[in-house]
């Protein structure tokens, strides 16, 4: 009679272990502590594969890597889906040195990286005198004596922002725009202060553009000591600068957002993504950019099925391609989805890194805002302190402009992402294991939230 | 005429921009992150002294270097309190390896470090069968097998908490009582799995403590990958492990308590505290576990200075002596100021790492907890998001048992914190310029809001 009672009674029991979102959470984080992959899963896409700038061979092995993740965390499909992308080659070795008017002989080398999307010097130096200034504005008012020279900007991150993503924002021109703002006015070259304020002399590439309208000028980041040292000598003497650089753009190469789901059990045609980008700059790991995105991604997909869970509606885990130079794979999602008229409800996007949980930035109605800030008091536990208003992804970005859909943005601490930022740096080491699931912790509970009481 | 009225006008619109808390508030932390000297202090004590346990002559050189950069930051008196400390030694390098039961030859060599605190084995190896139990229950149940035998403890942190000084508490009774347990029942050696959850195989050490009633045998720390070898091995053969250790005590040493104070201008009796502690563990630098305090209770007197701050109470600033192994500053401390009859209306201590802020812990009555938690909109822009009841520090601890001064202890993000703490990777390069000086802002800014309104 006991024994059938306890029968009776257990299933019920069992469900009441769950039967409250804060239990459901408590049963994911469990989960993700005691069995997460995305520590060792990041320990392959780093040290297995390495940088995997998209149209490198790199990149299509990731491709494979993570199609095969995905499947092992236990996806209901796994989809490639093509796009093509840009294809730039650094080329070889950037290099730079500093050479003094009245000498012959290089007084230092300079530690460099060309800017991504950058043409190089042909692997030929470039050498030039070397004007700097500290802002556009200065570029503008020696406009005149900048024919046949290299500008150095020294632009500087203003380390009184508390966020250093804001600070990032005010200077990020510098690195976008430099070149041709300096070129219009007849300079050969730029360099500029790496975006960082990391007390190393790491120099940390990036994404540039060119305004077609100006000559293609070399363009390349210095380090923190190295950026000082040119500066403070500019305040005193004239300088040349030698600059060797090789990049070039071959044809655009196929490349694919790999694509998880989970199939809703409700709505199946209703889409809730959330995903990173794949993709990595060439010169280190892209272990918090944005291999962390990735691995959290897998785990988030990983510990649902694991906990048995059944989504509501359908869940794309997203392995998005080039967002580093180009976005087309971000791109590519958002117009296929348009496209076939798919209904996507939510996106979540990780690209901040793999540092300890702060928040969220949602890009939503008032509405919708309320309701996920009605959840805060059950993430409040792994460590999302607050939501806030604005956020979302590079990635996800289109699915909200070609389609409404409306966003969010996992925002870890910012305090040591510049410092390691596009740098050689990024790597594996780098990333705390702790920290990269908590992330995962945070981010699928939202989704579980997302997926249950919708927005 | 338009002269004179700016020469009217503008005391008054400089008083402005600091009459409110909030702007007094942002002018500390833009001093802190322009100007902060922090991140280089730590370099001086970590690079240029290194590791200072009681009773070195490092923390010899720590004192007078601490003295002196008080009396550079500013102080209007820096007083050295003498207190004597236990003087442990190491006395050489730690060593431990497997010999199988069937061979003579040591199979692998184990990385370990002596607990602090232990007696060696004089220099020369002790060699015994190992048993090997995952808790103090466990150990009970073997107790008739312990003789003759070195215990292996492989208690393991609970990855499920968020918080992992939780874990840390829950497991610390290993450390410190492990080998008494095991000497109770004639094993003749303690190792324990070190007290992290890190995915490296440093071992870290800390403080033990022997009961008086049965041998003071050795004991050792494993790290992580030599901890899950060992347990492993256990499972499936017998084993002796081999173990040579040093250490040992001298008579007391004299050490001190270096306190600077800016001195009150209202109520010069009064006394607020703010400090961390200068010795550290004798085989790391330090950096974290406390270089980080040591150098943000600096910091703060330097910019409180800076800003032409004039405390109405006074502000003792206090580099405390033997944290780690004896607590002997912290008690002098608290029983001089009795023995003064002194009135201490608040203490503050930092000695969780120079990690990026979280919020702050706080033993005080209702009344001062419901005042301080008026004040949080304060230091919400600077990272601290909450406060929470329960906290203080070990040194400050005696202030409040001796005079019932109310406590804060300054709360970072514990994630990284047991990675590193008491091992040999404590060290300047794992702590962020950033983080830090995060740290000085916020109990800058807590010191100056404690001053100013009182409890």
């Amino acid at each position: 009679m006991k024994k059938l009672f306890i029968a009776l009674l257990c299933p019920l029991l069992m469900q009441a272990q769950v039967n409250t979102d804060a239990d459901f959470i408590k049963n994911l984080s469990d989960e993700v502590l005691r069995n997460g992959q995305a520590h060792d899963l990041l320990r392959e896409l780093t040290k297995g594969i390495g940088g995997r700038l998209a149209g490198s061979p790199q990149f299509a092995k990731a491709v494979e890597w993570g199609a095969s993740a995905l499947k092992n965390a236990g996806a209901d499909k796994v989809i490639l889906q093509e796009c093509m992308m840009p294809n730039w080659k650094r080329g070889g070795t950037d290099m730079a040195s500093i050479v003094m008017i009245d000498q012959k002989k290089t007084t230092r080398k300079l530690d460099v990286l060309a800017l991504g999307n950058s043409m190089g010097t042909g692997g030929k130096a470039i050498t030039a005198e070397v004007i700097a200034v500290a802002s556009f504005d200065e570029l503008e008012a020696k406009k005149d004596q900048l024919k046949g020279k290299i500008v150095y900007y020294n632009f500087k991150f203003n380390p009184t922002n508390i966020q250093t993503f804001k600070s990032y924002g005010e200077v990020g021109q510098y690195r976008r725009n430099g070149a041709s703002r300096a070129a219009k006015y007849g300079a050969v070259g730029v360099m500029i202060r790496s975006l960082t304020e990391a007390t190393d002399n790491n120099p940390h590439t990036g994404a540039m553009a060119y305004n077609d309208s100006f000559p293609k000028i070399p363009a390349i980041a210095l380090g923190g000591d190295d950026a000082d040292y040119v500066w403070n000598l500019s305040k005193k003497s004239s300088f040349r600068v030698s600059i060797t650089t090789n990049g070039h753009f071959l044809p655009d190469a196929k490349g694919h957002n790999v694509i998880a789901e989970l199939t809703g059990t409700e709505f199946p045609d209703e889409f809730i993504t959330v995903g990173g980008h794949l993709d990595s700059w060439d010169v280190n790991e892209g272990a918090h950019d944005d291999g962390a995105g990735i691995v959290q991604t897998i785990e988030i997909l990983r510990t649902l099925k694991a906990l048995g869970y059944k989504p509501k509606r359908s869940i794309h885990f997203v392995l998005f391609a080039n967002e580093e130079n180009g976005l087309r794979g971000g791109s590519k999602y958002a117009e296929e989805a348009k496209a076939k008229n798919e209904k996507h409800v939510f996106a979540l996007e990780s690209d901040e890194g793999g540092f300890t949980p702060r928040g969220f930035g949602f890009t939503m109605s008032e509405k919708q805002f309320e309701k996920v800030q009605s959840w805060l008091p059950l993430l409040k536990p792994y460590g999302t302190e607050w939501m806030r208003k604005g956020g979302g992804g590079a990635d996800i970005g289109p699915l909200n402009r070609l389609l409404g859909t409306p966003l969010g943005g996992y925002v870890p601490d910012d305090q040591r992402y510049f410092d390691i930022h596009h740098a050689r740096s990024d790597v594996f080491e780098n990333v705390n294991k702790r920290e990269l699931m908590l992330g995962a912790i945070n981010m699928g509970a939202f989704i579980y939230l997302v997926d249950k009481y919708f927005l």
